[in-house]
């Protein structure tokens, strides 16, 4: 069996919309041009068949899963790399508010009396992705798998159904048969027609989105993993072509009229004001099936299948994100796996821009894909010419003779896919431009101006840290310890033991007066207790704690500048948020502003209250259940060895000096 | 010459509104009540000089400037004491509500035209007093003496010129004086008349809202600080009893007509489509002055006396807060004074929940005051009540007859003022609760447990820190020092040979094997270089960082228990926000979880990347600044040494153990 599911849902969802996007734009022409549907799907179906193959050639050579970025960065340079980056940001933010806005258009189709809150069910939809996912999915294969092939299955019947109604004599008949449709231009001809012409065609190509998703998967196929992803690649290309070429065809034959949904009052004998447009797979569906029990099924699974490639986009945002964060064009920490906090802020970050775009544009799926495509086919060709150059490269160090031929078959597949792939985006920037796609043309290069600003400032930072020769024999000669003293408490007395037992060079305890009272009691208990380390007040006439230690500090390292200054903080460590807020605030302070001092060191000595020890055990549960999730869907393998990682606790020799 | 200006703003600016707060309520039994003016306005000027005297006597017994809730807390109990607080804090937001508004109808009353912006006009100037504290406002005695005398001469100057046309026989004639009023009920008698009369004298009782926060204020009173407190306050009395009571005769004499302005289209003759009622003040200045340049000045220094009001409340609600802090019902960081970001917080409280009053009760003067009075009339009755105490214990412990008949005498004056202010407050319940009153009969509640969960807090984990005697000789046997390695460059390198210098008992360097390749590279650039401290990478099979090296820490412990375990940590300083996002993220998290962690303390290794020296530079500099600027508003006494706060850098000796 193949692995399907998990990156097969993009894809295959496109062809609930693909159909319907060549029918609008003909349909701007009315019904005289509708004839061309057939012709166009054809061109969409060569297309993908193109692309398709030329993946296929590409996830051999590139099997660790960078996809187009890795390609183009290694074959075309950092800027066709970081331009695919963009593109592919911007094409997870597009997927998830085109199929999001899809599945609400279907969801409509079934329950028509929802149309009023179209926005608000697919802004409520991105919301409820979102709260999964950070939440942390626990998605098996399975939960997955079933919607795809119950999608497949329906559609598939769908199809077949529809064939043996036609050829049984009782052809589908689409409600909307009998609609006319007023042309926008009643004479379309010479340039005009084409940019008609091909303009419909550009729309009908968002049935390829979604097939550059499978090149960023091939390491979670099951081994072989480069033959599967390549089996994996011709089924769905197969599929995918069965299912649009399928709805299609029975779209032209049930005569389904559908114009861009914020037109529809243009339809003769359509009553915009009181009835909804169905998408055209639920138009299809009505025709062949009735209002019958497979149809809903129809609906349900089209819906289904659009949330699981919506949320494919928030798995693949922050993985695309870490491996950015890798090569140093995000911030570093994206690059953490397994680290919540910056997966949480890859969704809220992909989610918030869904939202933005969809309520931009009213859920509208047909403004949104003149917007996703652009993405797309950016990725596609540059990822393609990336593979030309591959293949050249291979050939200038191929010998054997069977080899170059493979390579020279393989590159004039990519040269097919780059040529054609670019041409389809051409002619996406020149009919879609002024539709939308120029935002994402705006967008991409302030994506690619970011992250290339945040690359230099790594590179101009490893370079200021660049360590000279020599620079690992430069140390302290003595340590200065202080330890700072509010009031005698645990937490004090630990640091000063925790001090006492590192026997640095010198060592005293340091308070600020503040209060003359307090400090008074403070001395006098210190004397009482025969506390061992002197007390040291510094005087603080303005009544700041921060400032007369900092001075304390530079005065020391002054008067002696080969020597560190260990400041040892006692903090206490609290279990709630707002205990936080009530504790440690001024050594947080301090710490920071002593961190800007040369020749410190800043010692934390941790007293854990009570309620710490709670919110400990929460956290180690929690990334317990959080690995063993991980595992469980196959994200991370299971471990090697033991349960604490493989470490055992081997102390290191003493003192190596 | 007396130090008025700084509180007496607060204080002075009440007579800008104490009279026509009597005329709304009295206006509302149409002109058949107005007759009471006089009697409730003498009132209200006995009462302010009970009150005053009571005070002369409070700010003799605590001269340190706590006020009313020094005076409760210490004599009725700590609940009394928290009361006082919440009220105090309640009073400042209405203090900058209500100062506010009056002054934005009194620029209304110049400028008509900008009538429909008022509440926006109050909004922004809330926003400007909080711009220009956030700031750090450089106020010096002279600005704020400027505007207080300025208001002071203009007044009396009203009030002068208003009797000298009176007895020329020519009587100023308000612009209201022909205008009627239809009454709200048209006979009012028996218990309703009580009420009704009340009311109207609680809404006068805001001519002493004020005196409060002369008791707060006695510090920053030049030397004799309390005579000079006392006669300020006498001063302080006799200046608004005069100007209160003048302006309230000259209102009377010039028939000045007003009513809420919510109610202005009941005034018959008064076209409240076109028109805005204005200020009795105004009204009483136009009737005097005419529309001259003395109108205008007296508009300006109303308006100008209120904004310092209300400015007075930005300082004293952060210095309250300090108190509080030092008491442990706040969170303690709030003491600390001179700490911008404090003061920050305690502003921007301050002045949200006065922009929530402003646009809750549309700048309404009227409103806002009947929930004023209730917070200021607490303050004083506890006070005083407090005071009434102070004096019986007094007197348990006198023994000269001459101290004690003096003592009696002050007990005479404090009682008077305890039931008095006690009798007003009563009465202000009654009449204005359901006008608002009891909002802050909710509100006070809430902050009063708030405090006290606070405090109770702060206390049980002051038990929990109570050290064990004895505790101070558990010295850790030895110190596993490890040092954390993600590359080799400058800050690790610092990093080990801060580690190096202090000589811990065993020292290693650990690395996470997140990624292979990476690892190895690590390795064989530490081997070439020779570094002299064994390298131990941390198996990750979860492409963790932090799970592993809290293992490993554990691990040494488990084994070791007696031991401490130092953890140094490499880090960046950085000048930007943003750059603070790109580095150290991992380190923070990290830090956070050791920290979390028995027996081990966190070494913060800083390495200034030069980005940090210029934001250093900004902080020391702003530091000063605000120093010098706080000398210089007499915030805080100049420093008794040098510049360096008398801090002089002496090495302590060597090796205290
Ligand atoms: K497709
Ligand atoms: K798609
Ligand atoms: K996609
Ligand atoms: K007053
Ligand atoms: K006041
Ligand atoms: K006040």
């Amino acid at each position: 069996r193949i692995a399907l599911p998990v990156f097969a849902s993009d894809m295959l969802s496109s062809v609930t919309y693909a159909t319907q996007e060549i029918l609008v734009f003909l349909s701007l022409g009315g019904l005289a041009y509708l004839y061309l549907t057939p012709w166009l799907a054809g061109a969409v179906i060569l297309l993908l068949l193109v692309v398709v193959a030329s993946y296929r050639q590409l996830v051999r050579a590139y099997p660790t899963g960078g996809g187009d970025y890795e390609v183009a960065s290694k074959n075309i340079g950092q800027p066709a790399g970081l331009t695919v980056a963009s593109a592919l940001l911007v094409d997870y933010v597009l997927t998830v508010a085109v199929s999001v806005s899809a599945g609400v258009d279907n969801l409509i189709s079934a329950v028509p009396s929802l149309d009023s809150s179209r926005v608000l069910l697919a802004v409520l939809a991105v919301l409820l992705l979102t709260a999964v996912n950070l939440r942390g999915l626990r998605e098996s294969g399975t939960a997955f798998a079933i919607p795809t092939y119950a999608f497949i299955s329906i559609v598939l019947l769908l199809i077949l159904w529809g064939l043996v109604k036609i050829v049984a004599g009782d052809p589908p008949v689409a409600e909307s048969a009998h609609y006319t449709i007023d042309p926008e231009k009643t004479h379309i001809a010479g340039f005009a027609l084409v940019f008609f012409v091909l303009r419909a065609f550009s729309s009908g190509c968002t049935a390829l989105t979604g097939v550059e998703a499978i090149a960023n998967g091939v390491p979670a196929f099951r081994k072989p993993k480069i033959a599967n992803a390549r089996k994996t690649l011709l089924a769905m290309a197969v599929l995918s072509m069965a299912m649009f070429g399928g709805i299609t065809a029975l779209a032209m034959k049930a005569k389904v009229h559908y114009v861009d949904p914020a037109d529809s009052c243009d339809l003769g004998g359509f009553d915009c004001t009181t009835q909804v447009q169905r998408t055209v797979i639920a138009q299809v569906g009505k025709a062949v099936f009735g209002q019958s029990v497979f149809f809903y099924l129809l609906i349900a699974a089209a819906a289904l299948i659009l949330v699981l490639a919506a949320n494919t986009a928030f798995n693949g945002f922050p993985l695309l994100g870490s491996v950015l964060a890798q090569d140093r064009f995000l911030p570093r920490q994206l690059h953490t796996r397994g680290d919540r906090l910056v997966f949480s802020n890859g969704i809220l970050v992909l989610a918030g821009f869904a939202i933005l775009l969809i309520v931009a544009f009213d859920a509208s799926v047909t403004r949104l894909i003149q917007l996703y495509i652009v993405g797309v086919f950016t990725s596609f060709t540059l990822g393609q010419t990336g593979m030309v150059r591959h293949w050249n490269r291979e050939l200038t160090t191929e010998q054997d003779s069977t080899a170059r031929s493979h390579i020279r078959r393989s590159r004039v597949i990519n040269f097919i896919g780059a040529v054609s792939t670019g041409t389809v985006l051409v002619i996406v920037l020149i009919t879609k431009f002024l539709a939308g796609a120029y935002i994402v043309c705006i967008a991409m290069p302030v994506i690619y101006a970011l992250m290339r600003a945040i690359n230099k400032h790594y590179e101009s930072v490893a370079a200021e840290l660049e360590p000279d020769d020599g620079y690992e024999s430069m140390l302290p000669s003595r340590t200065h310890a202080i330890v700072l003293v509010s009031r005698i408490h645990k937490p004090t007395l630990r640091a000063l033991n925790y001090a006492r037992a590192a026997r640095p060079s010198t060592l005293e305890a340091v308070t600020v007066g503040v209060d003359a009272e307090e400090t008074a009691h403070l001395q006098s208990e210190w004397d009482r207790r025969g506390l061992p380390v002197p007390l040291k007040v510094l005087d603080s006439p303005f009544r700041e704690v921060t400032a007369p230690i900092v001075r304390y500090v530079r005065a020391i390292r002054r008067s002696s500048p080969r020597d560190v200054v260990a400041v040892y903080i006692p903090e206490y460590v609290v279990g709630h948020w707002w205990e936080q807020l009530l504790h440690n605030q001024s050594a947080l302070r301090l710490k920071t502003r002593l961190l800007f001092t040369q020749g410190v060191m800043v010692i934390s000595v941790p007293w854990q209250l009570k309620s710490s020890e709670e919110l400990e055990a929460r956290v180690v549960q929690a990334h317990k259940e959080r690995v063993k999730a991980a595992i469980a869907s196959g994200i991370i393998p299971p471990p090697p060895g033991k349960d604490d990682g493989g470490v055992a606790a081997t102390v290191p020799a003493k003192d190596p000096r």
